[in-house]
């Protein structure tokens, strides 16, 4: 293990100090929170200061580590601790992926001997860190060569660096282009009602100086027919073996514009995000969230209603976009098109 | 003139008194400000206490009537009086309408002799209200002979009754096939960045117990697809000779989405929304707003930004949708369908 300092997460190796961005506080203040120990990361991801599903699983890995290295606890400790860990948000895959790698699940399932020395457990985190950082550059190096000098680009949600220790996915591609000298410009979904975009998307690239314009979800059609977004690139939460693919809500919506008004449209996601228990779109489980989202806001400012309470909302996390309005799915392997995604690519190469 | 009572404005014909219902205030507080003089009325209208065009024209005729009544001045206070209350909203053409209409402007061109008695002023403020309740009661008379018993329809931004002293266009339809006793549900648009649909329609509805479900607008596409949005039925700001129409900005979206779903959309406005100066959406301007709008929200709760306050916006107040993915236009002679809105049918009625 070595001190390292990313956009959401930073480590001291000289006195074993862990700190968080507090994203609940973004884009006004920049406030980080130290993890002592792990009850304190518990809290940070209970209370949505680290949101993101690979930041999850690496904050928790940290800390996992971190409390190795300055407790010196037994394997009994280690292992009751990563359940503690692991259970701080129960739905995240990245994080039971995360907790599996470090306590060496592989090694018990093959009668092997598990190594908890905190040295150990360093190189597993940074595994896991350094396999985030490698997979956001090749996805962004990959869509990269996609971007044309002078485009404008629509994104919807959080890609970036805030949900994670690498570029980003589909905001990655975006970084690369620009970092390549092309001459880019972003329009960004605000993306009710969690509002990603218009917190966190604008954080990241008003930090990085790549210029962008906010808007609101139901704008993007009005641009698209004044020819004035060439491109939309977003991120998946999950895809099917036949490339539909469930992202944020709205995802679908701004798929259907694009068709329409004839505008590449690409997803942009690990390889692992495809997932082999799901045939198509329709087995895609869509989760539905709390009516106070929807009938009103939250941010660094508490939260305001502005709906009657008792109105009745209909709130779900995800929707799915078929792969038939898809143009291609660029992945940390390659870009794959629609023809690709329908004669089952990606369950092939998932195969592999 | 009579005492009435309007959701938005009323009466008393016995102590000559004129309210009006804060707007900004909905929809948790239902709080009636009292015009007691013009000036009133116009910092009613200057800080959004008032809002919707036919509202302000009808707020703006009664406090001119209440005052002749009250204070007997002469013809020049009466015009000074006029063009005050007409510069509260330069941009409402509803407004310059009915003060035209008050001053017997149609009588000064004809060199005839106008009445300024409260007796006909009086008589003037009621026909604007009469008109504006006939318009709206036959475009949803119209509108509701094409809604089915059990349909879900889904409506953009507030076309009801807080903007008017009618039912309403697009609203005004739901409302009358909801009291023919079709069993209807509606999906209301929150329509950010204002969120008229989120704080006002909701509020008519929920006073009406008419049954719905508050949505992002980002949300409408994933309904479509899973076949839960049978009609969608919107208001128009402005429509061209075509048939093409300006509309609430997210508006075009919907369309869009609609058509790709092959769902029934209409436009529901009065014959007066026709504009003879547009030939196509082309003609018709479209005003943008301050990105404060698009940063964050506002409510009874104040105001919040979410956004960096550095953020670049785009925030246009309307988009045009065009004549060739709408199914009909309801006005209050009728239901023009595409066809017929492609062959000018619009501007042969208008010139009628």
């Amino acid at each position: 293990m070595k001190s390292f300092e990313f956009l959401s997460i930073r480590y001291n190796f000289e006195n074993n100090k862990l700190e968080i961005l507090d994203q609940r506080k973004l884009p006004d203040i920049e406030e980080w929170l130290v993890c002592s120990k792990p009850s304190d990361t518990i809290v940070y991801i209970k209370q949505l200061s680290v949101r993101g599903a690979p930041l999850i699983g690496i904050a928790a890995s940290m800390s996992l580590y971190q409390y190795v290295r300055a407790e010196n606890p037994n394997v009994d400790q280690i292992i009751h601790v990563s359940k503690e860990l692991r259970e701080a948000r129960p739905t995240a895959v990245n994080l039971m992926y995360a907790m599996d790698e470090m306590i060496q699940v592989h090694l018990v399932e093959d009668h092997l001997t598990r190594d908890f020395s905190h040295e150990n457990l360093g190189k597993l985190a940074w595994k896991i860190i350094d396999q985030e950082v490698q997979m956001c550059d090749q996805m962004s190096k990959w869509g990269a060569t996609l971007i044309q000098n002078g485009e404008n680009i629509l994104t919807h949600c959080n890609t970036g660096s805030v949900a994670t220790v690498g570029m980003g996915t589909a905001l990655g591609v975006i970084r690369e282009a620009h970092k390549q000298g092309k001459n880019i410009h972003v329009y960004v979904d605000e993306t009710r009602p969690l509002l990603q975009g218009g917190r966190l998307t604008t954080y990241e690239l008003q930090r990085e100086g790549i210029p962008y314009t906010l808007i609101c979800d139901n704008m993007a059609a009005t641009l698209m027919r004044d020819g004035k977004i060439q491109r939309v690139l977003v991120g998946a939460d999950r895809i099917a073996q036949n490339g539909d693919f469930a992202n944020k809500i709205g995802t679908y919506s701004v798929a259907v514009l694009a068709h329409f008004h004839n505008i590449p449209f690409h997803c942009v996601a690990p390889l692992s995000t495809v997932d082999l228990n799901c045939q198509s779109g329709k087995d895609i489980p869509i989760e539905e969230r709390n009516p106070q989202e929807v009938q009103g806001a939250s941010g660094a400012f508490g939260q305001v209603r502005w709906a009657p309470k008792e109105s009745k909302t209909f709130n779900p996390a995800f929707d799915v976009t078929p792969n038939n309005i898809i143009t291609s799915i660029i992945l940390d392997s390659g870009i794959y098109n629609q023809e690709q995604l329908k004669s089952l690519e990606l369950l092939k190469l998932k195969k592999k």
